[in-house]
């Protein structure tokens, strides 16, 4: 025996919003065409290369191929023109194209779905989209880097506050900070390319989650796809989403960096600090405040590590404790990347444009780090180095000549050889050669270090890199 | 001295998705209107009542405010049928209305901005619009929990196995586990009370951050719109979105019971357990294998926690270490809880849909559950409270009294008095009145324990709070 | 038939840390004691009204009873004492302090666990725990928000600059400043006020998950623990988790204010900005740069939002899907909830103490308050206002003025009455009344607004609802 | 002027738990020492290096590195042994290892920071700790590979339903199904390669953040700690986390995989399907109901994806936004890793074992798999296949011939060639050759189908891969 309760009547039970019952619920809740109509190039392209591979095979005939073949791309031409007609009670992008192709070649379209499922159609679909944002991301990403080299190139030496906790530490070069975010941006790059090479195996043919008995030929067709290889299990084929998650994954950790960058821009364009200047396109101004230029642009770049992470935590989340092989779950897949991949070109591009059209204020970098004794360490290290005292007595000489310069007003190269000789008699004219900003930078010769030299150096091999 | 380097020529710079160069890309990142135009009807309803407070405080003239008043209905009527020409040049909602406005009534349209400024008016629209969706989640809640009686008031007495660790642990009955949910949504349903209790003050009249020279009322404001006052500080109410994130919260919070509930719809669906036939409307079935029922609809409620929980992270990272007031940033907080909202509202329909429709298959249950010598705990209980046996000697006998039933291959209640006093000679005949699965339910009569009695005080307790 | 592949030696199997084979690694990943040791008070607490309502029900002895709570005193202090000696092969506290328990009092001990199981009572005493949580939160927010108060009092009148986007907006008080983070804190208590009163209901008696047999009142130990009425659905007792889950996002959304705060003090303390000075409690110097102070507190402060997100969102993931009733999962809730509550309760006291100590340095503030032409949208206000000018043509005055002001190189109030009228006639020396920053703040006299009386006001209706 | 507003007694401002006041509350946020020191092997290796590299270059004397280097083994050997005296007031490990080096061989200790700095010691500590997880993965994931696939080896062509939404779709083999997570995992360990390759460049030698005058040798000291190289930037070398940040990425993806099997342990392991047992290793039992094992370990080990993600989302919200180059916010980055490798490898581990000591149910599995029909979509592809039906046509013949065999009770196999041939004259006995589950499975040949002899292809390509 089995029972249910009494229903209460549809139109009280789903409230005002889904006051059409059921079937308005149901379709809303369950299909994805308006979402997934995304992937219709890459749809058929895997149904073109399945349908040469069914001939190549003799699992149909070449003249039903070719149809199918001709008739896919006349699909193709429709959706691009904008005439498709998109119709939400056939679900999702796979039933659209493949009913628009049945209108338009008739029944040989049946036979393209010989060998294959909705299942390994849609993983491979949806790798495909994923490995071509990957390839848009590095491509982004280069022109990222190199809108970092040109600032670095042409302010190698122009100095500024190195910060720690946002307090003045040593000075660096704008070059130096800017190479800086080459190397995050390269590791980027260099995330994007390694997950690029592991997504890109085919799932087709994998069918429903067993593989068919048809003598399909998974490896033509992953070829024709510019896959390295069929993957090699039909059950992880239909239910792996690791590429999905690994690009979510490299794009947080991108969209982390993009978000410094972003901050410190903020920061910068402060005005206590005014160390650059936006251009307007970058930025939004005031009718009536003409100096007051708002960094719009970097604050939205700053918040999509917000957006992305989300959309990672959110497939990390759906993920979770499915079993094998495709859960209905696994359809929430698609919006969480296609939302986090464009916000992530969005970011690398209003980046890029607007590093490249940046004014950095070198006269205010220099002067904000020149104030408070920022090469009180230079002055330390010199007294370890070359009189050889031991780091504790270096340290009270140098407060104590800190404490000389600030009774007097003015910076450590400002106090003369006899002031100083007063604070410890072993002082030799040679200090004043690590003082002063640009002696600190130039000092710090070791690899990867601030010293102009060293910089261009790091540029000519990111250069190299590139070219 | 200020330095810019040389740029490279946009093209290359920007790739091709972005050929068209910085405007377009910066139109792409910072307009709002392809999303905040959901808040039209609480810009209007916002505007509205700002424009009449200021013509009472003597502000702008009565027929301005009329103009006004009348104009933005006309607009709402423009945009409700569909006709209204949303422009992207305009950037936000609330320029695409004013700016129809002044097409529509001229010159008095300008002076509908006085004494407030874009910050606090979509301020008060999001709040508004969050506050709606407050209502909306409390009526979608009532609708499922009284959909969860049903089925409870239906089964109060039905017999399933109740699980631990998903194994079968002791008897309990269907009305019993429904009103377990029902529990949890009554408890969600206080959290959105409490929420929309706690954002419903009035951020109108904080203007840009400061507030206003101007003589507004904001108590006025306030109370045209519903809320319960005006906010206390200005630089708060426009740099506040807690009430988002509480949202938020209580969605995520929400979307865990659903998620266990679907999951047991899932495993309860599945041919080795049969506890549930799921209707038609909400599982998509196989044209060849008649018996096959995707529950397809639960897998998607299953996997909406992923995305709410995406979304709240998604605002908390936004949020983070925002200084006052208003940071472009913010702008990224509306996609977020409008597509949280959204999936919300839709699970919860579904769900009610789901429930309202599901058919409990009583035998199947029954049977499992007195499979496994499920009653063994109730044996052991009873020789502690009746016979005063210590646990750990009631145990014994308990495991004894199983590995004799087992041996027989029969069920507890199976066995004979006499049996069961060769195990224990104090065992009377009592004891049967606790075996079987019946008995077991029937027992657990402590407040809100499994016993039918109980089950339906507290349906009782439920249509009482619902009434 | 069943069967199991030939097995590799363990050795092999578990590499170099869990070289010890199975059992060590089932002990590391089984047992709880090693955190949840911190919920001895709660368990307790839990099992001595127990025990007193079993004798008040006749179901054990009253000499039982008083043995029971008498020796659960002994542990108590023993664990008080650091003397209790405890045992991983238990597992877990309830375990430890029943096995110490039996040790001290004998055979009565056994009967302790009549009517309750491991289910209901872990239940009970993380809510006791969390419930002390929320009053500590309570405490914690009252100390911030009286420190906030103190600094608001002293500075109801200094003037700041008021930022949007980090750029300088319009002139505030730094009082007002203050009482914004008030209202955000004053919003973070009354939501652990909600979450304790939601969580304020027992589990105990609910047993393992079907209630029991045996004649308990669940009322009176609901009752004895300050609990407000006992859970009414046995199963949900012992399978909610939702008090942690409202407990890890209220303090969530706390931790984003905190984290705004502490930006702000970071940007503030910077050589650019040195609106305030840290004290040394809260800072750390550097023994040669004087100057040089690194606001270490805000800045770990400032991360505690990522440490308590993270905590939320592994709850969150770990509580998706899980059927009903207890599965162990759910054992992974109290380390995330221990973390973040202590996280909590340390930024919350770091921040009372650094915001006691803080000195602001008013002429900094009012100086970059003055700066940039802040008080341009009170003149185009005034021009609105007072002379009826159209908006459009107010900020064509207003830029104008301020082209002329810069071009001169002085700020607005600065300009002879003269020169305005060569730019609009009608202006009259009551302009004067709205330029400058005292003016500015003073004028803007709406509800919640930045003028001093409004900010004294603010602190005022605080002061009352704390006293 | 500078003001301080008055102060309440700091007594009341910290409340109870705090009640020391400001220095316990700073010493409790500030030191690491709590957690930093199990990075005491990193630090003392990396202090060895860049002692050896100073005498090299000539910094500082050969007997001074000897000491130096000496007195670390000393402190190594301390450590390890129990005996090193830990100092809170020493902050982190890298003062108490310094502070104890000096005790043991006096001045000499202040020479070994000579060219470097707190920045990138501790980065490079973090690293080579990370590093040296990231090999601790490899080899679990390596065992755990071996686990399955003797699972996969032994159950080749054991017959189990392949299930998608949990409904079964078609027959696949116990091998199949093991062989899918061996590639998941194949994936897990080519990940961790790649993070492993990505961050194993060494910090040491950037100094505080510019470098250093020093004439160091970063290129010996990279060698020395076998990083491939020193890292490029040294502002980039002390603030980049992007090494935990993609572990902790990997660690996640690894868990969902991990998540997934122990969801599938724990369903299998249920009443109503049996598929497997497990061992009582990793059970717990009942004394009363000896059929009943609980999974805590696969409960444990589902759990631990929530733990891991909330880790990473925890330093993601972490690293947002911090300005270049150092912040104090980084210190939480430690606890984060150091949890989730924790939760990681004993995760690994538990699988490994559970996974050997596995009992899968081989008849059970059969006949679930025979129920349903589940070889009527092999009847359709035949019928298309071998008949050259159009699908359409061949999916109403087999839902006909279904719908015979579920009235008949029997399934598809029973029925005789006679019946069939009544609803399609043309079937042949040939028919007979796909129908039946090991039919099934036999027939699915294409590459990675479930065939028996691709899953032992499969098989044998792993074990060549491992050996």
């Amino acid at each position: 025996m089995t029972d249910r309760p009494q229903q209460d009547s549809a139109n009280s039970m789903w409230g005002g919003r889904f006051a059409a019952g059921p079937d308005a619920i149901m379709e809303a809740i369950n299909a994805s065409i308006g979402f997934d109509r995304r992937l219709y190039a890459q749809d058929i392209r895997g149904s073109r290369a399945h349908a040469a591979m069914l001939a190549a095979q003799g699992i149909i005939s070449t003249s039903d191929a070719d149809a199918i073949r001709e008739g896919l791309l006349t699909v193709l031409s429709e959706i691009e023109a904008g005439d498709f007609p998109f119709r939400t009670a056939l679900e999702d992008i796979h039933m659209n194209v493949e009913a628009r192709l049945k209108e338009i070649i008739g029944e040989p379209a049946g036979r393209l779905h010989t060998g294959r499922s909705r299942n390994d159609q849609v993983a491979t679909d949806f790798r495909l989209w994923v490995r071509d944002q990957c390839d848009a991301a590095i491509d982004a990403l280069q022109a990222l880097i190199r809108a970092a080299l040109a600032q670095a190139e042409a302010g190698a030496d122009w100095v500024m506050p190195g910060f720690t906790h946002l307090q003045t530490a040593q000075p660096v070069t704008w070059g130096h900070h800017m190479m800086a975010y080459v190397e995050m941006f390269g590791r980027d790059l260099s995330r994007f390319q390694d997950a690029r090479r592991r997504m890109n195996e085919s799932p087709l043919g994998a069918a429903a989650l067993a593989g068919t008995g048809y003598p399909i030929d998974r490896h033509a067709t992953a070829q024709a796809l510019g896959f390295d290889a069929p993957m090699a299990n039909s059950l992880d084929a239909v239910s792996d989403r690791d590429f999905a998650l690994e690009f979510l994954s490299a794009s947080s950790i991108c969209a982390v960096h993009l978000s410094r960058l972003a901050e410190e821009l903020v920061i910068w364009s402060s005005a206590q600090f005014r160390f650059v200047s936006m251009s307007d396109k970058w930025s939004t101004g005031s009718s009536i405040m003409p100096q007051k230029r708002n960094p719009d642009a970097a604050e939205l770049i700053r918040a999509k590590i917000g957006r992305i992470l989300g959309a990672t935590v959110a497939l990390f989340t759906v993920m979770k404790g499915l079993p094998l092989a495709y859960s209905k779950d696994m359809q929430e897949d698609k919006e969480q990347v296609f939302d986090a991949a464009d916000s992530l070109m969005l970011a690398l591009a209003a980046m890029t444009g607007m590093l490249s059209d940046l004014t950095a204020n070198r006269d205010r970098m220099e002067a904000a780090a020149s104030a408070g004794f920022s090469t009180a360490t230079d002055l330390a290290d010199w007294l370890v180095r070359e009189l050889g005292l031991p780091f504790r007595d270096a340290h009270h000489v140098t407060g104590s000549l800190v404490a000389l310069a600030e009774k007097k007003g003015c910076d450590l190269p400002d106090l003369s050889l006899a002031e100083m000789q007063g604070v410890h008699a072993g002082i030799t004219d040679k200090v004043f050669g690590v003082l002063g900003v640009h002696n600190s930078v130039a000092s710090r010769q070791s690899y990867g270090g601030t010293a102009p030299d060293q910089v261009r150096a790091q540029i000519n091999r990111w250069k190299g890199k590139l070219a």
